[in-house]
């Protein structure tokens, strides 16, 4: 068992970063060999999308898909904070995805990369929690 | 490894609950220090949400949205059951979230609750599985 | 820990695939009693859904839903693949999905299935890597 936190800030109200090379790195210094890791996303306006890291193009997709689906400024929860978007987008994306572990590296496909989605930034200090699990 | 079904009533054919102090309480029983919380609804017309619960606005607002997607009465599968809509929900949000444990507890951030979703009740009984893996 | 790759070729475009006999499978396989089986599709335009399999009605329902949240040819991406939409759809569905194991067997309720989505078929090899994890 392997825990650990890693974080980062966030430039405008949506946007998605991709936080393989710091999952990749925690799974390294966890030294399990083959398992799994559980990726979380602590807040409930931001999410864990895996998607292709191609170009900028997919991330410019998502965040167009979601605000069609999701329009801003329409939802009761709007009367509060004004991000009832941001925690629709949250709640359908989903904050944690678990990925196997394979000889001590992700087991990604050759185009899958792990995205941080933001829904409500820009904030100076997001937080991702990485468990890895198995055998060393 | 610990787990432990723990069930509920719903009451309207759409509708979201809070379960965690449930799962809070499960986490505590299982005496695993850190680790993760694997909770799984076993139902194929419910789910698991992660989302706020300040008040009920974001609950109402999910089942709004969701409506909106997912219009109820359209779907082929309706000619069986009457409830395409439901089966679609879930599949959408997924019967399954994987939350971290820290310290015996939930590693949730301030505003993360986990919700149970009820796409096709009122139903007498709904089980979510609830598996905590880790180290004591 | 048991660890397996599964495989599976696809016929069209889009399709739901049942891949929960190969799952049970491994899950024999693993010898482990209770705990977690982690289901994980390797591609960005492929995703795992929890589902009903009665007959094909909710399986032909999801690629119409899909098919009408995200239409197929008016993304950033397509300039690219022409497959924006594969992406998105695999992106809101989501490649992992976990599922309890109780008694050394997967911990669904009667009316769910797992299944493999395609979004950019056909393919001749599509991978899905199944982690078990827990006691034995």
């Amino acid at each position: 068992m392997y825990q650990k936190i890693i974080s980062l800030s966030t430039h405008s109200r949506n946007g998605l970063y991709d936080i393989t090379s710091m999952i990749e790195n925690a799974v390294k210094e966890s030294g399990i060999k083959n398992g799994i890791a559980s990726v979380y996303a602590r807040g409930s306006t931001c999410a864990i999308m895996i998607q292709e890291n191609w170009d900028e193009s997919v991330q410019n997709d998502v965040i167009t898909l979601l605000n069609k689906l999701v329009p801003h400024g329409v939802w009761e929860h709007d009367r509060q904070d004004n991000n009832g978007d941001a925690h629709l987008k949250a709640g359908i994306v989903g904050p944690s995805e678990t990925i196997p572990v394979v000889d001590n590296k992700l087991g990604l496909s050759t185009w899958q990369n792990i995205f941080f989605c933001e829904f409500d930034g820009p904030r100076n200090r997001r937080e991702i929690m990485i468990t890895v699990l198995g055998e060393k």
